[in-house]
Formats: structure tokens, C-alpha cells, sequence
């Protein structure tokens, strides 16, 4: 940005004797047949791509099995180091399931969703009577509650990149809910997919009624299938198995049931168990995050994304001196409940080892903790095995050496 | 939605006799290897598609020339008939270009942008350079002045396709222009992209210095090729011609320029200039609109997008009775300044012939018109030829007949 630097000399004077002119040190068309052949028919009309020097994709989560490995547990994590703005790219949201990479094939014709259980009027629904109901539109993350930060993760792809940011389009559940006719003494809803294991967890009454949102479309278009295309049940803010994919039930009943995918919420240790569920206020830097590098001293904008599970993020600090001392970051865009939100910080590089952390308030007045902070809630030493017992919204470190390379600073 | 209808008694019966397990009435996964071959390894990992049974699609305006035809102008317009939310999907945002369906192919490496003209200190940047200062992300509709609705037109896609909304993050222009230092008695800007027809027009100082973006992100990516990849700059609430992709030049001057492009916005009448550059409150029904057809009498919600140059959507009214009677539709969302804002408003259609329109109001009060009001101001008879004389954003009428079909209300 300095006018003088020899590199840049040369086109700008270019451009100052070009005047009204193009300058030409830029690529240009120069009038001659252009580079149409880059681009298929298809996406020149029908669908566009994006470029081919945009290269960003998903990878396997650290430790989990690709889906070659039919049967297991299978995650794939969003390239959070790429991300611009609020919402994650549908075909970069991230993937969780618990039997490999399968995805259930549904035609949206032939697909139900059936309400039953403790009602007056049990009613299944195809796709377009869904549709006939007044439609919401709302951005809610998703977060898989082994979205966990290790200290061996390299990238904020591994340690943060079971989350994603979408704008979803349904019907609230408690519209549906009401069509039903709920009965009284009926504290508890159970959701079921299409999927071997389904997905479903015991989800409170209260909540059901409230903002659970019965998703159909997802950035202006039909839900992606490895997202629970044809319908989704969104449960905002509580962790990712109770976002019930290729939701094809809903019950109604009288009791917590206990399913395969519980395993994660009931725990002998209520705290433990009650930290189990929604997430807290969670935030992490993507600029500069792990195995980046800082082209050197000067002004840079520290980004990054925040949410909670508790309700819209209130603020965020950053701290460029590995905790001592914070400063307000700006939010970009409209802070949504349950949503990401992207935020920065200007900030001058002095080309000396450092290390950034962003912490997260939401609108609750919870304040995003730090491992050591975790450790002292616990009554525990802080080391390198000190784990966070509930969901994973502690700190992320990142640190800075002076050749700008960027490391995990956990510990 | 009525349990007692014959079709669905048999899965309900089914689904209550099985109690906790699934109803198996939906297609299920039913514990053999499921239809993991439907998708590749490349769409299950690192970036995944949309359903092969979702096949909305992108197509040429009527009388726009395809691609085939190189060296013509080129619109093709996006499927609003099954937009779902607010935000375009990328792949399907409209495009318009005057020379064929060239696109491009920039390296972002060795893209540049430069600002000069009557400034302390002309400057360029590279595309690492324009991400170290501080981003903004905001929503924003783009449409084209060719946005024009005819009684010819079949479906939403052909009256209304040449819009689309995106969730767009950049640099704001005035940060780039202070940090040039804008030197006085310069009231116009002019900005040139790598095109072959350079897509720039004189932008007054006064808007490049409030609310232009130099954006680098659409949906949290980069810009996609055929929206200006890897940098756009968007004048929001001006016509399209303004929003100039692959941007690489901005100059700042002391006079209007004429360009190329400026065909639309020069007019002897000087009422019709005033109304050929900033979009004024417009609306559209997406449900039910021109092609589809309603499934039979009953309890619908009519849905449709809204949007102004003028600021953010402050009201949306639909009239189910050819515009005697208006009702007030409800905003999915946030109504951010100009932006699209998906409405709906639900309805019982008793079965007999109507038309349905809708009318929007802006935040400065602006309320769009009818084609009736638009004669009247232009003190003309309201015919076949009457045509909106600036950019269109006249009321769209919509048809249904007893049959449900529906069709354009147009005279």
C-alpha cells in the first residue's frame, strides 16, 4: 500500500500515462476471443461453479475414519481458515454422522413427516403441505459436540471445523405442534430420521415450542443431502445430534427417552451433564490461525467467527498478548440469535512472538472461559490432560513466532 | 393434513402400532449397505452437491441471446419461482454481461486494484493487501435495468430473474479512497473491471464515500467467476450496470464521464434519468406465480421477495382481489437496506378466479406502484405499450384461474 515500494512503481506510472485508458498491466481482454473456454455451457447458464482457483475444501476431522470405513463414525470439518463472512458455503458445511458417509437417498415426492404420539390429531405431511405453512427464515450454527480443540490440532480446521453457519427456511416445529393439538402432561418430544441410527434425542416440550425450526431450504435452496435433504429438525443452539437429519418423526411423549445418541447427555455428574447440552458462548480467530504464515510486520485485521447456543453474541474481545490485556473486536453484519457472526480487530503487527485469543460474551452475560479458568471450575491442576467435561467452548490460543508462522498455542 | 383421509390412514396406523420403533411406512435404511454409491468420494469429503433431485436451474432471458451467439449481450436470469429465503444461491445468482458469456479467468495472485485520479497518494493493491483492512459483510440485492416485466412473460424466472441477493463481504470503498486521500472539488468516481466492456459509469462522490463495497466474498467464498471474481464493487440500490465485476481501476474525477454503459442512464427527460439509476420499492410473488399450479382449494401462504434501492423494506401489503383490498404479509428475517426480504402472508383460496398482487413500501415511504398509477403520472392512457419509463418496479399482477393454474395478470 505504500506507492513508493519498486514493485508497484512501474504500474502505476503505467496507469497515470494511460489515463482515461486501461492501464494493461492488469490482465485484460484486449478485444481478442476470451477465455469462454474455462467455463462449460452448463455453468455459463444453467449453474455456475466457482473458480478453479478457489481450492478450499472439507477434510476428515483428526481421528475419524473416512468413508471408506463404511460403518464408523464419520466427520468431515469446514475449512473455517477460508471463510468469508457470516455464512458457511453449503457445500463446505460440515458433515457429522454415526454410520459412515451414508446419506439416505430421498426422493422429496415420496418423503413424510409424521407427528404422533401425545396429541389430539396425529398427521403425517408431505413436503408441499409443509410448504402451505406460514415459512420462517433464520441463520443458526450447528455445532458437533466432539467439536473439541486439541493441542496437536494444526489448523483451525481440525480444532474448531465441526461447526457451520446457515440460513435456514421451515416451519416452527409449535406451528406444526399446534396443527397436532399437544396434550397436557407431555413434557418431552423424540425426533427420528432416516438414517440407520436416527438421530434422535429427547428434546424438552418448552423448547419445541419455541424456535425448533422444521427446515426445508437452506441458502435459498432445497437442503444439501449430506445436510438431511429432504427436511431437517433444527434444535437451535443445543449440540448437533439433537438437528435431527431426513426428519421423518416427531413423537410426543411423557418421559425422557433414552436412545443411542444419548450417550453424550447422560453423565453421573449433573454439572457435567448439564454443560452436556447447549452450547455457551464460543469463538475462535481464523486469521491468523494455525499453519498460516504473516507476510510480515504491519497492519493486519485479526477475523474470526463467534456464537453461543444461549442466544445472539453480545461482543467479542481479542487479546494479542496471550491473555493480559483485551480490546473490543466489531461484528460484522446482524448478530443473530444462535448464529455465527464474523468479527475483526485492526491490529499492528510488530513482527515479535505473540499470542491472539478471542473471547466470546453473549447476550446471557456468559463469558467464554479459558482452559485454566476450566481447570479451576473443576478443582483440578491445569495440564496437558485437563479436558473441558461439558461441551468445548474454551479459548483458543494461537501463537505468533517472528517469522510470522502460526501455531497452536494450547497447552 | 386431514388424518382421516384414506392415503395416509395406513402409515398412521402403522407408525402408532409401532410405537417406540420406526413406522417403516418411509423409505428407510432398513440395515443393509445403503445408497452410498449415489454420491462420490469427492462430494461425501470435500465438497458436496446439491440433490439430483433438486434441478432448478439459471436460464436465458426471453430475447437475450445465448452464449452460442459470442459478442452479444447476455442475460441469464435466476429461478425465482423456487428461491427458498433470502440469500441466492450462488450458483444460481443472475448474470448479465454485453459481450457474450465472457468470463475472465483472473488469477487472484496477480489480480490488482488500483485508485488514482485526484488523490494525495494513487495506490494499488493486491488481494492480500485489500483483506488486511478492516471487512464489512452486508446483504445486497443486484438487478439489472433490463428487469423488466412484460404481459409476454410466462414465469417470475422471465418477468423478474434479473435480480438476485447475496450476502456480500469486502473492503468499504471509502476506507480505500481515505487511505488515497480524495482531493477537493472531486465529485465523481468512475471504476473499470477486466471486461471487454468495462462496466463502469460515474458514481457521485457522496456514494462511494457511504456505502460502496469492494467485495471479495459472496456466501462465505470468493466471488464466483461469472459474479466478478475476485472483486466486484457494489454500489448498492443502483442499477446493475454500476456493480462492476473483475474490478481493477478506480478513477477519482472531476467531471461525469461518459461511458459506454451509460446508454440507460443519459435521457433527455430529465424525470426518466431521475428514475433510470437508483431501484425505487419493488416486489414480487414467487407463490403462486406465472407456470405453477395450486394444488386445489385451501390454506396457503402466498410468498414473494421484496427490496429497494432506497433503503430497507419497511412493509410488504398483498392483495388477493386484483388491488381493491390489501393486507399486511409478514418479513422472514431481517429487512436489511437494500436487500431482498422474503414475505409471506397466509391465505385460503376458496377455489374461484382472482388475482393476487403485492405492493412494497420502502423506510423513506416510497410505495410501489401499479401500472395504472405509472400511466397516470406520465399523463398517458394505460395500454398494451405502456411501459415504465425508468427502471420498472411496477406492481405484478398474477392470475388464477378455477383450475388453479396461474398466469401472468399483465394487460
Amino acid at each position: 500500500m505504500d506507492p513508493k515500494k519498486p514493485n508497484r512503481r512501474g504500474f502505476l506510472k503505467g496507469g497515470a500515462a494511460a489515463a482515461g485508458l486501461a492501464a494493461g498491466a492488469v490482465q485484460t481482454a484486449k478485444g481478442q476471443a476470451p477465455a469462454i473456454a474455462a467455463y462449460s455451457k452448463k455453468e455459463l447458464i444453467s449453474y455456475g461453479e466457482r473458480s478453479h482457483f478457489v481450492t478450499s475444501v472439507r477434510a476428515p476431522a483428526p481421528g475419524r475414519t473416512s468413508p471408506d470405513a463404511f460403518g464408523l463414525v464419520f466427520h468431515v470439518a469446514t475449512p473455517l481458515q477460508d471463510q468469508i463472512g457470516n455464512i458457511t458455503p453449503s457445500a463446505l458445511h460440515y458433515v457429522a454422522t454415526h454410520r459412515g458417509a451414508f446419506v439416505p437417498d430421498i426422493d422429496p415426492k415420496e418423503h413424510r413427516l409424521m407427528i404422533h404420539g401425545m396429541v389430539d390429531r396425529p398427521l403425517t405431511f408431505t413436503m408441499d403441505e409443509l410448504k402451505r405453512f406460514p415459512a420462517v427464515t433464520r441463520q443458526h450454527f450447528i455445532e458437533c459436540a466432539g467439536n473439541r480443540a486439541r493441542a496437536t490440532d494444526k489448523t483451525v480446521q481440525e480444532s474448531h471445523g465441526l461447526t457451520s453457519n446457515t440460513e435456514w427456511t421451515g416451519v416452527l416445529l409449535s406451528t406444526l405442534l399446534k396443527e397436532c393439538g399437544v396434550q397436557s402432561g407431555a413434557p418431552w418430544v423424540v425426533a427420528e430420521g432416516a438414517e440407520e441410527v436416527k438421530g434422535a434425542s429427547s428434546i424438552p416440550l418448552a423448547k419445541a415450542m419455541d424456535d425448533c425450526l422444521v427446515a426445508y431450504g437452506q441458502v435459498g435452496e432445497p437442503i444439501r443431502p449430506q445436510q438431511g435433504f429432504p427436511l431437517r429438525l433444527l434444535v437451535p443452539g443445543y449440540e448437533g445430534i439433537f438437528q435431527v437429519k431426513y426428519l421423518r418423526r416427531i413423537k410426543v411423549v411423557d418421559r425422557y427417552y433414552w436412545t443411542y445418541n444419548d450417550y453424550g447427555h447422560r453423565r453421573s455428574e449433573p454439572r457435567e451433564a448439564a454443560m452436556a447440552t447447549i452450547w455457551g458462548p464460543k469463538s475462535v480467530i481464523t486469521f491468523p490461525s494455525g499453519g498460516q504464515k504473516m507476510s510480515g510486520p504491519g497492519s493486519y485485521e485479526i477475523r474470526g467467527l463467534a456464537w453461543s447456543g444461549q442466544g445472539a453474541v453480545k461482543g467479542v474481545e481479542i487479546s494479542t498478548d496471550g491473555g493480559k490485556s483485551w480490546k473490543a473486536a466489531a461484528l460484522k453484519g446482524t448478530a443473530h440469535r444462535m448464529a455465527h457472526v464474523a468479527f475483526g480487530m485492526q491490529w499492528n503487527w510488530d513482527g515479535k512472538e505473540c499470542e491472539l485469543m478471542s473471547r466470546c460474551t453473549d447476550e446471557q452475560g456468559s463469558i467464554q472461559p479459558t482452559m485454566a479458568q476450566v481447570a479451576k471450575y473443576w478443582n483440578e491442576p491445569l495440564t496437558k490432560e485437563t479436558r473441558v467435561k461439558g461441551l468445548d467452548n474454551s479459548i483458543q490460543p494461537w501463537k505468533i513466532a517472528s517469522d510470522g508462522s502460526v501455531t497452536n498455542g494450547k497447552v
